[in-house]
């Protein structure tokens, strides 16, 4: 009952959003800039970072209303950060829609990606908070650490002694710091006391670190129907995860070649996902993945103990608790 | 006398500029992100643009320490377009050294171009001001016409029906409004009247407008030393400038079929550039342009009369009469 509750009060939030984007932007020319901010910005996904700022600002007491610009800032910085990735990485498909640059070309790609940006910033700046500044700096800055999170990702592509720490600090940076500061802005536009806004702060920070990991995990262990691709992508394009690095520290002097073989990109074939899957199991890798995303998610629920505001809380504990349950 | 003075004095503008921007950035690693961040800030550069900041902040009785951050800022910003536009250009060299994407990689400039962004905004967030939102509002408002302008420039290299008010308004987003923000921002720094921001606005979106007409009629009547590359490369690339817009809509049948080569980019060989000049002044379009670079700087002179402040208003006029007189 909670449960469909928490659905449904979700799907509120979400739709509030959408239609808070919608009505963001209002310009149609120059077209290479405005149709593929139109169809990024329609795509859908979760709104999850966007939920995040409306429910941290419910719960440090204020109303959904003060927080809405912040969070379609947060959810436009996100998608800007998707549309230059996908060009970096050159991915084809996002969402099962063609990438910006593949419908399109990459200089579309690169030019409505930064008029994202300043999309994002004018939404941050319809805010209505005595704390301004406050909240441009902690948008700032983590849209200053996205970059340097995207940056480490793309050296470690080419480097094959990344340590699990480079990792961590990665993924910190490219994956937990914007929904840390979904959070942060949430409890900033809330008028959250100093101790409140560190809590949500580090709430977002841990569920992004559990998100992440969490990733790494499923990719691997989940069905192909549950994923919606073949398992093993990670392994097959040669991706440092937590679970690799963490493999290659316990590793046996045989378990280390066939990871080296992953590290390396040499040679990886389809049935080596089964054989690499068993090593992560045997070295323990696997359990401790678990057992971090396990403990992420309890450093969440735990920074949320400081917070008054029952409901939205509430719905906080229940949406990390969704991301270490799910199975996708 | 007052010509050197002036010229000392920018030389201190422009080194404290320098100075202010080589503390900005701390950070060394990803060293993809912050290799190329820190080429591009010490490529050199007039700086006008954070010259025009400061001066305006003068200008309206405020002292330059106030508007150094936002100077930074938007000198910044200028780099990131310089950044992003020469990958969608695939222009090889900027300021004589090979561009961010040619001396790395595409994905190289992307990412730093975003970063870059992402500092303007902190550099901006150092300014001390009561007008805190107006500051954020001016930056993000050129952040966005800036994207719009260089998108109409890249969907007017595919169109060959171009109208001179088209070029007008692309000129305008993408030339006049980094420099009319500059002068906007000083402005607001140095808590200028509303009067005043108008007026200085006014002044930098009239100089940029003439500095890009001016631009065009360089490309064709400068010597090649003045230039420092063959003269005529505009027609050379087929691009639609004031002048090549502004003799099609005069030229006769003889003299439209010499143009139509150059918009349709068709079989355009070096002495076309003489006989292209020759239509320019034949048709008028030449003296116009010249006479609309004088409007222009006489519109952004006459702006300065709303200010007071003597010695900067004064600089600010010398500056905009060397744009007017510049051979290249």
């Amino acid at each position: 009952m909670i449960h469909d509750n928490n659905h449904n009060r979700y799907s509120l939030y979400k739709s509030r959003i959408e239609r808070q984007l919608s009505r963001l932007i209002e310009r149609k020319t120059p077209v290479c800039v405005y149709e593929p901010i139109d169809y990024v910005l329609k795509a859908g996904g979760k709104r999850v970072r966007a939920v995040l700022t409306l429910l941290s600002c419910e719960a440090v007491g204020g109303t959904q209303r003060r927080a809405l610009p912040a969070a379609c800032a947060i959810e436009i910085l996100h998608n800007f950060t998707l549309v230059h990735d996908d060009v970096m990485d050159n991915s084809p498909l996002r969402r099962g829609r063609a990438t910006v640059h593949t419908k399109w070309d990459t200089n579309v790609a690169i030019l409505s990606g930064d008029e994202l940006v300043a999309y994002a910033y004018q939404s941050l700046l319809k805010t209505k908070s005595s704390s301004f500044l406050a909240l441009m700096t902690s948008f700032t800055n983590a849209f200053i650490e996205v970059c340097e999170g995207q940056g480490f990702d793309k050296e470690y592509e080419r480097r094959s002694d990344v340590t699990l720490d480079e990792y961590l600090l990665m993924i910190e940076k490219k994956t937990a710091r914007v929904i840390s500061a979904a959070c942060e802005l949430g409890a900033i536009a809330g008028n959250g006391t100093r101790r409140e806004i560190q809590a949500l702060r580090t709430f977002g920070e841990a569920i992004g670190m559990a998100f992440q990991i969490q990733d790494d995990v499923l990719d691997i262990t989940a069905t192909e129907q549950e994923l919606g691709k073949p398992i093993g992508g990670d392994v097959m394009e040669g991706k440092k995860t937590y679970l690799l690095l963490r493999a290659l520290q316990r590793a046996t002097p045989s378990q280390r070649t066939v990871l080296e073989r992953v590290v390396h990109k040499h040679n990886i074939h389809k049935r080596m996902v089964q054989q690499v899957l068993h090593i992560y199991e045997e070295t323990g890798a696997l359990d401790d993945a678990r057992y971090r995303v396990i403990d992420y998610t309890s450093v969440a629920q735990n920074a949320l103990k400081q917070l008054q505001f029952g409901k939205s809380v509430a719905m906080l504990r229940w949406l990390s608790q969704r991301l270490l349950e799910r199975n996708s």
